[in-house]
């Protein structure tokens, strides 16, 4: 199979400007790899800007949906982004005319994931998204083809890295959430919206994508319990690091009988373990199979170059013939489950503020006691106006008996604000 | 293509039964993800003793040679060991049937590979061996498609867990080699020749493995210039650690303007690295490519489960009907390339055993500084008899400098017995 691949890439950002140069820069490599040379036939992006790469051998297309659909084009590269709009139109017509995909897009994914491997598979065609969950680190690859022979029990990540950014910055700095955040925000490290990103959106359309491949179910969003970094504060980073653990935006996946569970959210994790260690905007994916136990990946989760060899990776496994359905088997077979609440009992961490009273702490442990829920450490810490700050560690519960003693706080009158409870995840 | 793929499996020890095992436990699973069954038609081991799992169904063969011609064979999985022998002439006569291989035996590969993987690919069949590196870790597909859009810049691990276990195990317990060796021994840990492990040619073959594919050359084990941890003392670990690092078997591979760079010894990381923090029996490989950076990727090393995890992801793409060449590109295209000797300059750990004479130290320095290497640290011990342990950290120097100063030093008359030199690696 001599026979050029012809691509045609949307999307000329960061990443679509590092596909470009990849594919230039490494073609015999490319050409030795796969068997095949692996040729750009045309482009398309918002503007004919220059973008320190030269463009002039490829034709040009305003309309993605055009360049998706073109005689010349086999695999439309889709790097534009958005959930809906011009990606989400020219990778349908892409599909539908008989073009592979491959896409960094999870938005899209997380969205209309399986929508789109239906309509993939329909026609035989294959749609890969390598680089759209954890940048560079072949995550996709690993779970879907390396751990295939497992049944995978849980799924974890850290798969955001601005968030992980601000996370440890402030440990490091001892700066508050806002300072950081604007910080990262003028280094351009956010999102146009950072909701995406401080509001886990991002990193939990990835948990999703992983949750579909893991177990075998149609990608689900929605079904992910969802929570930002929003309200850490370096106070909790710091009480966190007093007991040993560090606080990352984790995300696990895992089904347990009443459903699959996937959340996303501020959690504490031992600050020795693979997990508490990373630092910056590195991302770390753990993956556990019945059989192979626990793999952990680690690499850069955005970036350039680490964002483009996930692309170029999807490139070459089409170009040498590997056709895989997107979620690794095939679109029809993968089944609709409930989404659960954590129903997996862990320690969690609550911080609140008391009122001054006497007697105040035995109320707030015995509300505790009354849902089932148990401390196992508590601190009062001094203070100068009428709250003082409290903090408690329990032991294992569930997240539906602390729901319980959470929303019975109120009820105690001393307990001011909402508290905040991060679960603690052992890894 | 729903065709089942029917496996011959030659080797029933803990690998062969855990791929048995989760061949028949996985089976629905498999279909699913493969779109086809994976089928056992039959088996071949040295004795039919019980081994916990039943293989009535399956022909039986005595002769693994016999087993790999089957007709009723469209893969035959290898995992008896051995780099010669009956492993090697049921390989040949399997890849001569016509049949896909799947292999876990890194030192049939390292030292016979480049030649099978010829005879595999001029008859169009496949030969793999993700379970020959890093047990349950899906190292070689990473680096052989996830990584495939990148030129690889460097491969380290560490691969032996073992060896791996022996070290943590001293800097925990405060044991030595020893006494730590006996344990192992003692806890079926280590190959029926531990040399095979504590001299670091297990974890070599595996390092060989690795090179082939991320540099396109042939095979050449015997280009690793190779050192065990037979020489790594309680007293190295300590001042090891004293100095904020771990002592760790590490594998090292890059290609340099001199040839390709192939090393396997012991070597000080920083203990708050990802190598350092490596405890135990686990495995750690790390990819460095030029757009990607740095890739980690942690798991088990050995054991039933993640080896036939391995075994079975092989087996897996070949169902898939991926079918690429042994090394990641075509054999005729590896090329041969002379082996070096680090050029890349690192710092050095020596220690040396002083007589204390006046102005010994002195004499130790003028000769490393005659070398061009200079000194960072120095440290001399109490002592209670004729000689003083000396410490020294160099400067970053060529491992070429290091050997002429090592080679001044007898001549200092100052110094008894073989300097302790170990390289640092800031990874």
């Amino acid at each position: 199979m001599t026979k050029p691949l012809r691509l045609g890439i949307a999307g000329l950002g960061t990443v679509g400007v590092g596909v470009v140069r990849m594919l230039r820069k490494n073609a015999d490599l490319l050409k030795t790899r796969t068997g095949r040379p692996l040729v750009i036939t045309a482009v398309s992006a918002r503007s004919q800007k220059d973008r320190g790469v030269s463009l002039s051998d490829y034709a040009w297309e305003d309309d993605p949906v055009k360049l998706a659909t073109r005689d010349d084009v086999d695999v439309f590269v889709e790097l534009m982004g958005g959930a809906d709009g011009p990606a989400k139109a020219a990778t349908e017509a892409a599909l539908k005319a008989g073009k592979d995909v491959v896409t960094a897009n999870k938005a899209m994914l997380a969205e209309h994931g399986h929508t789109l491997a239906n309509l993939a598979e329909d026609g035989g065609q294959v749609l890969r998204f390598e680089a759209a969950v954890a940048g560079g680190i072949p995550v996709i690859k690993a779970l879907t083809e390396g751990l295939a022979g497992n049944e995978i029990t849980r799924v974890m990540g850290v798969m955001n890295g601005s968030c992980n950014y601000i996370l440890t910055r402030m440990q490091s700095a001892g700066l508050t959430y806002e300072e950081v955040f604007a910080e990262a925000d003028g280094l351009g490290y956010l999102e146009a919206d950072p909701q995406l990103d401080v509001g886990g959106i991002d990193a939990a359309h990835k948990l999703a994508l992983l949750s579909s491949i893991a177990f075998g179910t149609q990608v689900k969003f929605d079904g992910v319990a969802l929570e930002g970094i929003e309200r850490v504060s370096i106070e909790d980073i710091r009480q966190a690091a007093d007991m040993g653990y560090r606080i990352k935006l984790l995300g696990v996946a895992q089904m347990t009988a009443r459903g699959l569970e996937q959340s996303m959210s501020p959690c504490l994790v031992p600050e020795t373990s693979p997990l508490g260690q990373l630092e910056g905007g590195t991302n770390m994916v753990v993956l556990e199979g019945a059989d192979v136990g626990q793999i952990v990946l680690r690499g850069a989760g955005a970036g350039e170059g680490p964002t483009a060899s996930a692309v170029l990776s999807d490139i070459i496994d089409i170009a040498r013939g590997l056709r895989l359905p997107t979620f690794g088997q095939p679109a029809d077979s993968l089944k609709t489950v409930p989404a659960a609440q954590s129903t997996v009992p862990a320690p969690y961490y609550l911080r609140l503020d008391l009122l001054d009273k006497p007697g105040a702490l035995a109320k707030v442990a015995t509300a505790l006691g009354d849902a089932g829920v148990s401390i196992n450490r508590m601190r009062q810490y001094g203070h100068e106006d009428t709250t003082a700050p409290v903090l408690i560690v329990t032991h294992t519960t569930t997240r539906e008996a602390l729901d319980v003693a959470l929303a019975g706080l109120p009820g105690t009158g001393v307990v001011t604000g909402d508290p905040v409870a991060l679960r603690i995840e052992e890894v």
